[in-house]
């Protein structure tokens, strides 16, 4: 049976690894809609590949270069947020929204009110908007499967189970390329970037680095897996081969291992809630030897503490935590800021009264996001 | 909602683990019949403490004993192994088969043959008994859930999965305490019973120092989750924190992990498909450290290998490597034989060409036994 799919970020790492999958598959999907923030050649490409009904650049300065690439084909080119919007309700079986930042929240919010199955990849959907995206996923009876590695790992050790039969909810964290640095107020970006396990962009290698990439796992955890920030902890496991843990009120833990590839989540979902064949190599224990772990260290790395305050206090804290990190992420990579001021700017953001309203909607947590952005470049200036 | 209970073998350790469990839950379970071998005084209390229907002692020499400490309850009292089977075919909605050894595989198949949930403890049903009792199941609607840490393990991690999305079942082996001992001619019985993770009796300690123990219970994974036997496989883990792991096709593996306590298991047999709370402390990883793996050195620990070939050859094959087994354990607890030859033993009686045709029913399944048994001590006479 064919289903239907779009890929919202279509030529990013999620994307591309999806369309890999789609490509080892290509009878049992039909793509409806590709979407990518500039790169016009490869979405071309990828668009006349697979014979999509619209294609959308982000940048709306790229339209006409879009329209040229697919001239002939029949596939519709279009440009602009409101192009994205119309793309992500265009009905599927399966929406991929892997849309990097806050530019994915509105196709996020378009797809869910189609009501179909979305694989998550977008951190700000549940970091910044938690509130709003799962009232909205509950309000249009979409169904929400994460890709994030360790999202998925809990979403499969639940295999459905009652959220009132688990105990704990356990992230595994690798602990970043600092863990064992003594001195991390003289750590350089390429120090900071330089990650253990996963090859990915340099923003969320910072994440990693600092464990803030950690903390927002939290915050999405917590509205995915409803329950309680008291029995959401965090190890560290520098393999990171146990992507996260579930532990059940009889004592049994249920865990996810598996490479660091990021096929094997969006099989998972793509496939869910049967399985589909990856090319991914199997698991050999005896090779890996040895799994250690660690208990966080939150008086180096604050970003976990900061998280779970955040989401403690909800409302507008965690848009507001995600935005100042950000900012503070962009100035460490610029080298106006030591690797440890990134922590200490995101607590002063959020220590600033003014955010104290929840959002309601989307704009909202977009006005939130915006206002904490500045309130970080000021602090930047100040200092 | 009150279910109703049975426990053959209720004075052993995993019927009083399952008891430990039925009494902090008293309101829920009503229990019907209590069995034990010839510890009659704890019977008899644990049948008093329960108000059982029937109370049975294997041993007919204790009939006496076990009428007169029930006097005046009204329990019927009954002993010998027709009335372990009359007792296990009350119907219930769970039984608990823990009777060590042949013994139990009367009692078990009158207890599939009533169609209720079977919590199934018993190695040799499996082992010996496979290909009947797997068809019995089927025959009469029961459901057969496994006790066994290790399979599960394997139970949860499949979490009602296709067994054809499996591409691996990877059983984890402690690796006993002899992994390290580098002459292993000079194996006593006490080194040999010393077992690190679990507290067991001497026949399974031995097992799992030579281990007999994994070799059986690669034979019981292949009757309970058919996937084939390439696909199962061991690693030896000896930590024993991951009890068992399922990969899927596409790369995801699950893994169970836990503390060595049958309690865990044994819940999620009662609870099923729900969960219950046990005492059990949480798992922390990060208290634990690490986790570490090993191939099988199946030249030093020849058992593993038999077993797979004895599982393969199908038949009568399982049956006499479980009964060849147990004669050279008791002769190497007897300081007859050395350690090393335990496994020779069990080569030699398996090859004995005259096993070769499938028993059909129980009684021809218990004739392999006897016959393997007479076998095996005619050729340590020999020696």
């Amino acid at each position: 049976m064919t289903r239907s799919i779009s890929i919202l970020g279509a030529t990013g790492s999620v994307g591309a690894s999806t369309l890999d999958l789609i490509r080892r598959n290509r009878a049992d999907w039909r793509v409806v809609a590709l979407t990518a923030n500039g790169n016009v050649a490869e979405l071309a490409a990828l668009a006349r590949e697979f014979a999509v009904e619209v294609a959308v650049v982000a940048d709306e300065k790229r339209l006409g270069d879009l329209r040229e690439a697919l001239a002939g084909t029949g596939i519709v080119a279009a440009a602009g947020r409101d192009a994205l919007c119309e793309a992500a309700s265009r009905p599927v079986d399966m929406t991929v929204a892997a849309i990097v930042g806050c530019a994915g929240l509105g196709p996020v919010m378009a797809a869910i009110e189609q009501g179909g199955t979305i694989a998550l990849a977008n951190k700000e959907a549940l970091v910044s908007a938690g509130d709003v995206m799962t009232a909205a996923v509950a309000r249009h009876g979409a169904t929400l499967l994460p890709v994030d590695s360790e999202h998925n790992a809990i979403f499969q050790c639940l295999a459905g189970s009652r959220i009132g039969d688990v105990r704990w909810i356990t992230l595994t964290a690798s602990g970043g390329p600092l863990r064992l640095v003594e001195d991390l107020s003289a750590v350089t970006p390429e120090q900071a970037i330089a990650h253990p396990n996963w090859d990915m962009g340099a923003k969320i290698s910072v994440d990693s680095a600092t464990m803030f990439n950690k903390g927002l796992e939290l915050i999405e955890a917590h509205h995915l897996f409803p329950v309680g920030l008291d029995r959401i902890r965090i190890v560290v496991h520098p393999q990171s081969v146990i992507h996260s843990m579930v532990e059940y009120r009889d004592g049994s833990t249920l865990a996810q291992l598996g490479p660091s590839d990021m096929r094997v989540p969006i099989a998972s979902c793509l496939a869910w809630p049967q399985r589909m064949d990856t090319p991914c190599a199997p698991l050999d224990l005896a090779a890996i030897g040895e799994l250690t772990f660690f208990a966080p260290d939150e008086v180096r790395f604050p970003a976990t503490r900061l998280a779970r305050e955040a989401a403690e206090a909800g409302g507008a804290a965690p848009a507001v935590l995600n935005a100042a990190n950000e900012v503070a992420v962009a100035a460490f990579l610029a080298r106006k800021i030591p690797f440890s001021r990134i922590a200490v700017l995101v607590e002063r953001v959020l220590d600033d009264r003014s955010f104290s309203s929840a959002p309601g909607s989307l704009e909202e947590v977009l006005g939130v996001d915006a206002e904490a952005r500045m309130r970080a470049t000021e602090l930047l200036e100040l200092a």
